[in-house]
This record gives structure tokens, C-alpha cells and sequence, in this order.
């Protein structure tokens, strides 16, 4: 088993109500990774929709995960043809620590019409991009293998370019495919693009949107982070996940709160 | 009292529980507006939420609301010294028709480091904008002033401009100001920007994600909504709505379904 599906795992302790276990081999210092609590949400409330896969997942963090089980109680809160919507509480002891909402859908064969506006973030090739030994204190970042547009990546030597985003070349370490229960991980995986702009103590989550758009084909994916509004506080961060086949297929917004 | 206060207004029936009415007013055909639905849940939320106003509101939208009478039942989840965060169901006789998270704050002055990469959309001056008569059928259009950008509107004419962009002046009709209680209306009141590339049926609202980022100051407001990727059924439309301050006061990203 892949260290993402153990780290996701879950057991059914009731109707609904699934048991996993937030590993610390996904924390960015002493905080477990959004995307990688929201995969463990999305893999349960998958399990209570079964045959279905996300299309649109939002998730408000609450308090930072501690690394230690975690119940998801799903409330399946409607089960239509198409579509099923679906709400997931994540609770640790007695604390709440982040709510979803998700829409799930049963995948259907391509069809209709195509509108694409948009291609893949702009990158060198894997040999020429920036490689970057992460320190030990950021554990996702040696579940990944990240390669970095370079100067997209120079806020690492202590110099931000000034414009906040990151584009980045991204998979799983141990070379599990992606599919779209661990898309929400790559869409929060990458540090803050704000970071090539000014150092907060702290960019905080509070919200996290991730579109499922389609399933990745295996290969590197290839994900594009932008800031374009940082005033007053917050700030935040739009995403865009490409698969190896140029295929969009997953579009991500967050909102974060700066803290000097 | 304006049309948008008297139908975004509400009673508390108990605890948490609030009962407003959804109006025809805000119709288009027989379905009122998702963004308007928001509103008053926002608005209901916000009385749980005494002296603190939205920053991130996701709604997922089970069925076409009614024009009738709806219960918003409040849970407040958490309620945090900077962030407060709560659902709400919106129910109509037994069945729940949309489920709301969000999160509020309270307002704080203006502070901190500011990085704005944007600008208002362009739009020519009001005088030499597009001032579309919408049919009777679409009523919001009729609760509002919109005017377009030219090259933006063409699709009223049956000539779809090719690109899925469209970009106008907004305001309410009656000289309501907008403030952070409508910013979710104004977020969803335009008419889908696909429309300028392709005709559906319908494009039914899935879920709806606003991010408050400041109270708009009085006057018109410029839209500027687009999608970007429409395929295999499903399309976005990113939003963001402009102050006559020419400040950045929301912005919105929706997932649609598209029926041929």
C-alpha cells in the first residue's frame, strides 16, 4: 500500500461514520496539510456515495488537525440522479475541527461541448526545473517530488520575485498515480505563492474550494498557484492541476489569513 | 424599506432559526436567483453572528428554490475570537433546497502589507454602455441596473462574441447602496458568460463560492465574470466585483452544470 492511501485509510465505525488516522508524514511544521485533511474527507464521504467521485469540494478549517485519529461523519444530505451533496464533520476528542460540503457525481463518458481557454502552466523541462531539499520540519515535501519553475522558486535563497506564484512540476514520492481522491492534496501542496511577495509568520487556511474536473492520467502533474489580492488581512490563492495529457483537472481557491 | 431589504428580511422563529421569503422578484423564468438565495442566508447567518460580517460563504444548491416562504436553520460551529464559522439549511416545507457554510469576521480597519495585482474591468462610461430591455421572465434583471460592456453583449443579439467573458456596470434598481449583505447577489446577477460561446438550456448553479474582501462603497459597482474551461458537462464562472472606489470588494467562483 502507497504511504497516501495508508495515510487516508479509513474504517466504517457506524453508518456514516468512517475512522482515520492524521499521520504527521503530511505536516507542514507542527500542522498536518489542508489538501491532505480534506482527502481523508473526501475519501470518506466517498465511501458513503459509492460509485461516485468529487466534482466540488469546500472545506472551512476550524482548528489545526492534530496528528491523531479522526472521525468523518457524513450527513448525506441529498442523493439525486446526477448529482449527491453530501456534508462531513471532523471531529478529534471532543473538537470539531473542520466542516465539508462536497458534491459527488457518477462518472460519465466525455461529451457535449469544449470550451477551453487555458493551458498548462508554463514550465522547463523536469531536468532543467528547480529541485529544492526541503527541511526536515516540512514532511509533505518529502512525500512529493516538486520541481519548481526556477524563477517562480527563488523566494527558497531568501529572494522573492516579487510576483506571488509558484508553477511547479508534482508527484507522489513513492510513484502512486494521482486520481481524484488525492487531488485535493495537489491543490494545496505547494507553499503560499504570497511568499515571493513578503514573509508572514502565518498564511492560515480558512477555506479551501477545490473543483475535481477530471481523472489525471498517470505521469507528473503540473499545478499553477496564483495570489492577486492580499489587503486587510487575507489573501487569496487561486490553482490549476494539469495532468500529464495537458487535460485540466482540477481548479482550487483558497482563502488564507496573513499573520505578521 | 428597498425591494432587496424587504426580501432578504426575516424573522427569528427560534434559536438560530430564522423564516424569510423568497420572492418572484428575483427570478429568472420560474427560478429565483442562486445569489439572491445567498443573500439571505447570509443575511440570517450574520443575525447568529451579531456584529460580525462574511468573509467566505460556500453554497451548494440541492434544488430550484420555490417562491415562498423558507426556513434558515443556523448551526454556529465555532465562534472564534477573529473568525466565527456556521451552516445553514435553507428548508421549504420538508425539503432542505440549499446548504450554506461560512465563515465571518469582524470588521477591522484596514491594515497590513497590500499586494493588488488587478484592476477594475474595463468598461466604457456608463452613457456609452449597453443598456439591454431583458424580457419580462428575467425579474432581477428588472431589480437591477446593468450595463455592459458592448463586446461583451453581444449574445443578446444572437451573435455570441466568441470569448466567455462578460463585463458591466451593476447596481440595484431602487438606489439601494450595496454593502456586504449584497455582494453575494451582485456575484451571481449577470447571466452566464458561456452564453457568448454556446446556448444551453440551463446551466443550473451547483455550488456558489463568494469571498467578501471589503464593504463596497456607495454607487456603481463593475462586474466582470468569465469561464474559462467548459467541458464534460461541467463549467466554472470566476467572478469579481469592483467598487466606484475602484477597490476589489468580492470575488466568486461557481460550479454549473451545462444541459444541452
Amino acid at each position: 500500500m502507497t504511504i497516501f492511501d495508508e495515510d487516508t485509510a479509513f474504517d466504517r465505525v457506524d453508518n456514516d461514520r468512517y475512522r482515520a488516522r492524521i499521520t504527521e508524514r503530511w505536516n507542514v511544521g507542527a500542522v498536518p496539510n489542508g489538501g491532505y485533511v480534506l482527502s481523508i474527507a473526501a475519501r470518506a464521504m466517498g465511501a458513503s456515495f459509492a460509485g461516485r467521485e468529487p466534482r466540488s469540494l469546500n472545506v472551512q478549517f476550524l482548528r489545526p488537525a492534530q496528528c491523531a485519529p479522526v472521525d468523518v461523519v457524513v450527513e448525506r444530505i441529498k442523493e439525486g440522479r446526477r448529482f449527491s451533496t453530501g456534508s462531513a464533520r471532523l471531529l478529534q476528542g471532543d473538537k470539531e475541527i473542520a466542516r465539508v460540503l462536497g458534491t459527488f457525481a457518477v462518472p460519465e463518458p466525455s461529451s457535449g461541448p469544449r470550451y477551453v481557454q487555458g493551458a498548462p502552466p508554463e514550465l522547463p523541462p523536469l531536468d532543467a526545473s528547480l529541485h529544492v531539499r526541503a527541511p526536515d520540519s516540512i514532511a509533505i515535501a518529502h512525500r512529493l517530488e516538486l520541481r519548481y519553475a526556477p524563477e517562480t522558486g527563488t523566494f527558497f535563497d531568501g529572494v522573492p520575485s516579487g510576483r506571488a506564484e509558484i508553477r511547479a512540476w508534482i508527484r507522489l514520492d513513492d510513484g502512486r498515480e494521482p486520481d481524484v481522491w488525492s487531488l485535493p492534496l495537489f491543490c494545496d501542496a505547494l507553499p503560499p505563492p504570497i511568499l515571493n511577495v513578503a514573509f508572514y509568520k502565518w498564511v492560515p487556511t480558512l477555506e479551501l474550494s477545490v473543483h475535481v474536473r477530471a481523472r489525471p492520467a498517470p505521469g507528473w502533474l503540473r499545478g499553477a498557484f496564483v495570489t492577486r489580492f492580499a489587503f486587510d488581512g487575507l489573501l487569496e490563492c487561486d490553482g490549476e492541476v494539469w495532468d500529464s495529457e495537458g487535460k485540466l483537472v482540477a481548479q482550487s481557491r483558497q482563502l488564507m489569513a496573513a499573520t505578521e
